[in-house]
């Protein structure tokens, strides 16, 4: 039976409603040239929160500060099915500093995410969570 | 700050859709009298797969297969934010045992949650789920 792992995700918004984008570069192992918050996997003894701050630091170089919940989705890849828990957070920190996983950031309107090239399998997730939040 | 601390929920359902409830006993801390799913927090070092096996094991005494993703809510208590996530699960065991948590079990028809004492906190959450997966 296929093993659950969970990774964890950060909707990283500023004060005018835009998230913070890296787009996966050449040397990342899969879903190179696509979009995605910053985060990754909850290491084992790990706590899910501790993991997203260590992540968002590691791969944007900015401190978090998680401020609620934006949801969840669950994709299979070959080897796991992941449980991908995205949540709300703000920073402090304004200058973004990529590690090679990532080539590029930009601060995107959530209005715009669907124009943005997405893993297939949470495209959908990301696109409900933005048209939920712009309702609001 | 507050914390965040991760939590998990079984919705063990049988062939006829409905899902094991458990009622919490006069032994448990809070929300006495109240029906649940099983499950519970996941202990530090502990995946939250792992840890939802565990905790439904010892609760109701069922070996359970996790089989997808129910869903996620965020609620505070006064010591920490939970972010609780519900997991579908099924189990081949037929016999409930309970532990000094619970003191009563029911299989429960999803479109019947509506009519049992649930924790305000989750309560909302519970019947979206609930409403979904019946319409499904």
């Amino acid at each position: 039976m296929k093993p659950y792992s969970l990774a964890v995700k950060a909707v990283i918004l500023d004060e005018s409603g835009k998230c913070l984008l890296l787009r996966r570069s050449a040397a990342s192992r899969n879903f190179r040239g696509c979009w995605e918050w910053p985060g990754g996997k909850v290491d084992q003894g790990e706590d899910f929160a501790s993991a997203l701050v260590r992540e968002v630091r590691e791969e944007a170089g900015l401190e978090i500060e998680i401020t609620g919940l934006a949801g969840v989705t669950l994709f299979e890849l070959p080897e796991v099915k992941v449980v991908l828990l995205c949540m709300e957070a703000r920073t402090a920190g304004a200058e973004v500093r990529l590690s090679s996983e990532h080539d590029a950031w930009e601060w995107a309107p959530l209005a715009e995410l669907s124009r943005r090239q997405m893993p297939r399998v949470i495209r959908p997730f990301v696109l409900a969570y933005a048209r939920r939040k712009i309702r609001r």
